[in-house]
């Protein structure tokens, strides 16, 4: 049956204390609302229907190149007002889900169990037992069967014993949803419209309302505020942690390891302490990644070891590389098979040829190394001339001395040696020597400066 | 009422094994006895007085230049024994606070109730209420009213049950420690003079003993050893992420945030995991703060972005900057706006101006730079002759090439540009060049050096 | 009375989803094996036996230089089945300790409180009282005394109640191994052979089975997965941390402190956030070592300051250094007293002597430096011809001009002087100056490249 999901959005977030909306509060770097809608495209959903409210432009440009259908509620009546916006738009057919913005976590599988078990009667919900449910609506049973939802404030003593809570997350047919929301009704003491209050409608029409638990209790808590995102997270990391390890990654501290994206590893990945991994990160066999190491958008081949304190932008890195620490890749660094990048090194937008190496100090921008060459301690590239950046081509087996400048556009033959301390303003031709370098001239007995008075 | 503070601070702290008293460890990087004389000069107390012994000196010294009333307690004879040795010195009027250097993070709103509480009967005091009360003193109550404190050793099974304790804390008139103190005894099994002993005095002088719990239980925890001294490091710290999300700050991971001194922030700040904050620190408006970085009495303003692992001392940072990552930033380092400062550069005592860059590998020491200038890679400015440093003045639009020395004291004018791996003495005028260069020699079919027999 | 040591460890290792047999994936950098034969030597076993299986020749591989007799169980037919294999060179007599690969956590102290209880009769064992023994093998008692141990299935719902719990670790004489291994039977659903049979053999010939319970729980958790090797990682993490802050060192964060091998501490030793200390390290009196540094098999002396996120490998530093941030130390790193190693320096296989200083961007590598000399940022000893390592001398009082590349061999005398940027291929007289500049060209209305239009 066609999936819809509504997604409510439309929330302020005032104890966020933010200038951001609240569904735009990253949760391991993504906008809480980005996790939701991640979750609705796993589900195929046919339509995604987002109900914006505060700071709606934002929202909707930052989510400008998805598929939404966009509803705006421009008063704040209540979660039944919020989906009795989407009823111009929803179609007549078919299931939808009512999800929230600032509710990120709850699962593809969780929901697929949702519509699976709501198909039949055309109703379903979350709900969630708790060991304290203060505050939350009770689900109140009556042989089995969902009775009503009593809020918290409004339940008898013997009511508020009762640990299963909604959570809001439901699963309605959208036939229901056009017959039932233009029913709903604000004459309660806040003067919203409840969307709660479908539950005993549908009791009313005879339906059996179904219900099932999430597989985790993180995917169905809320946020609404920067103390219950910061758990939310932890939450969250610890979960993912839990996932990669069952997988046979070797995390040493799951609760210092943050993943920001995915993460795809091979057989015996180890990762240290508070490495960072953001995007979409892949891993091949036996890579060690040293402490405090950060990769975003970054791909690692088989048995390449990253030292501490590495940090890598969107590189692609080769097997049996040994880099860092104090490495840093940038966009575009790509690095074959067998490369050493040691301390202090940055790699830009820059090839690097198999077995090459760039041990201390080195500024590759803009470069094409070739195979098995060294690149001494202190070479620049110099790829800038305060106006375009130009190309540095350096071949096979070439030498560069220490400290040199290599001034782009420039190539450096096979087999060519630079002598150190060069500043290379021409091509140095294959299997040749360059050496840019005065007459050193010694002066004996030299009297140097003195300390000045102050 | 005019209020004075007492601080008893004459511990050793044996199971510290240290060599410093205990007083002097740090907690958040501040000692302890630090802690509560801060707190005790937010009360505006008219006088402070610290009681020390053991290791005196070098604790009168640390503090030497508060205002402060050292009195002696030569021997450890017991907390009466400590506060009679303040007598001498004592006012006659008003109230005063009897704190322990040892119990570092009493708050000055619970120390204002405990004086607010304390002013009608001349006598209050701080209990807790503790899941588990084995060891301490107990609060005796009748008809709710305080009767005594009874030690753990000396109650009785019933008595034990009591979960309120004695904190030690008190608050109490002048007049009134006049004329108890001295007529405390030490007959008891360790010979000493207790100060709890009052209390019995005050009940029997028909005094109403007044009682308030603080707000945090960590308030009125004592540091005997090391890992008490990290349980409450790390209470602290919790704490303090606590107030800074509740405030609106985001920071990512609460359990890994360290804030040693004061953190003033802005809107939608953000701080990643790992941070260390010390000394007075302030950031501006959606300032992002990356992993592992240092921050010490620097101030960033809005809109900047410091990538991970940048440590910065006594900086000053404009708006809209990037830096980082591995950026650093020494005393006097003053960064105005929409300056790039990138990966292993150094900054310290100098000035840079709007829009300049210096991206990578350099050295700013003692230099001024200007407007949209920029440094090549691997530019050092040579500051110092082995005697005495030297300023390098860099115009506006200048370009410096990679790998530069600039020997000061050497200015470059506005729209300089200096070519790649010059060493430049003497000034470079506004918008000229200046390259120190020789000629490049080539030497076809190098022989380069062979692997030498070992 | 002689000891032997059995160590079962054939087992795969199904649940870590490795290529490593499971007695080899690491705790605290020790293979889990490692840990348990350090504290079978410790023990001054006089054979220690290893029950090697799946991926074997590894195992023996990785433990190739310890004394250890080496038995193959080809089959996995249990664990009576594994010590089976050890009676055809299982001595005579003496005391057998049974212990287990993938249990690496037994410490010394608590297998001679077992050997010691175990010698009256020959047999003992290690149980432990749990919370929620669901799962485990029970102890039967009878008038205190082992009867039998049941396993959890077979358990009534009476002897389920029962909270200690069999750790699977005996000592057993090794006549009565000979006497009772060969009567194991496999009659049961499983077919395999278990040790714990012998208990019943023990109880039948009459005898009392000693039993102790371990000092701390972790030293009897068995790893299985990925996530009981993190949590028993942790646990470690935790108690090695105590033991350090009961010895007197200062930790700043327990819970972010890595020690994967041994450290010696002096007095008042203070270790900040994320602290990784690997092999065997030694921290003189008041040496501070900052966040995120990382020390490897690294000897420091007294009141030598170490600033954040500087790593040590193999590096011997002296007293009252200055060294960091981003310090990176290299194998045979050799430091005088009040050495100052600044940020963003390399040093690998040199000394450097009394009061020198390196501060920034500098790379001393197979270099010999002098006293108070002076090396200035961004100096580079070229030691690599791309071929051969060559030596740098460097003599007392040398000034290094910055940005100089010191091409060895070379060598630079006493009280020499080198310019600012000179590249040295000859040796530096004492108290001369050297310098390598050309002349410098300026050209006025420089007119800079322009943006090229793309």
């Amino acid at each position: 049956m066609a999936t819809s999901v509504i997604i409510l959005a439309a929330g302020k977030g005032t104890r966020m204390k933010s200038a951001l909306p609240k569904v735009l509060q990253p949760l391991a770097n993504t906008p809480l609302l980005g996790h939701v809608l991640n979750t609705a495209r796993q589900l195929q959903a046919e339509r995604i229907i987002t109900i914006y409210g505060h700071g709606g432009e934002l929202v909707k440009q930052t989510f400008s190149k998805q598929n939404i259908d966009w509803v705006e509620q421009a008063e704040q009546l209540g979660t039944g007002h919020a989906v009795q916006m989407t009823l111009p738009i929803l179609p007549q057919e078919g299931l939808s889900l009512i999800l929230y913005g600032d509710v990120p976590l709850v699962s593809k599988n969780t929901l697929q169990r949702l519509l699976d078990a709501s198909t039949a009667s055309g109703i379903g919900m979350i709900t969630l037992n708790v060991e304290n449910p203060t505050g939350y609506g009770r689900i109140i049973r009556k042989d089995g069967k969902i009775q009503a939802i009593i809020e918290h404030k409004d339940a008898s003593e013997q009511q508020r014993q009762i640990t299963e809570i909604n959570t809001g997350i439901y699963c309605v047919s959208n036939q229901k949803l056009h017959e039932w929301l233009p029913k709903l009704s604000n004459n309660n003491v806040q003067g919203e419209y409840y969307l709660t209050d479908i539950v005993a409608m549908a009791v009313a029409d005879g339906l059996e309302i179904a219900s099932i638990a999430p597989e985790f209790n993180f995917e169905v808590e809320g946020i609404n505020d920067r103390l219950q995102l910061a758990a939310l997270e932890c939450q969250w990391q610890n979960y993912q942690a839990e996932t990669l390890m069952r997988q046979g990654v070797h995390i040493i501290d799951p609760h210092r390891f943050d993943l920001r994206g995915t993460l795809n590893c091979g057989q015996d990945v180890q990762i240290d302490i508070n490495v960072i991994i953001e995007g979409e990160c892949e891993l091949g066999d036996n890579v060690k990644i040293g402490a405090g190491c950060i990769l975003k958008n970054t791909k690692i081949a088989a048995n390449t070891v990253v030292q501490p304190y590495s940090v890598f932008d969107s590189a692609i890195v080769g097997e049996n590389n040994q880099i860092g620490p104090f490495a840093r890749l940038r966009p575009n660094a790509v690095l074959a098979n067998d490369v050493h990048i040691g301390n202090f090194v940055e790699v830009k937008n820059s090839s690097v040829g198999y077995a090459s190496k760039a041990n201390h100090f080195t500024y590759l921008g803009d470069a094409q190394v070739g195979a098995e060459s060294n690149i001494g301690a202190g070479t620049i590239t110099c790829n800038y001339d305060g106006a375009n950046k130009h190309k540095t081509v350096i071949g096979n087996q070439a030498f560069i001395g220490s400290n040199s400048s290599l001034v782009a556009p420039v190539q450096i033959g096979d087999g060519a040696t630079v002598g150190a301390g060069s500043v290379i303003t021409r091509d140095v031709a294959a299997h040749s020597l360059a050496v840019e370098r005065a007459e050193v001239r010694h002066k004996a007995n030299y009297q140097r400066p003195q300390k000045q008075k102050s």
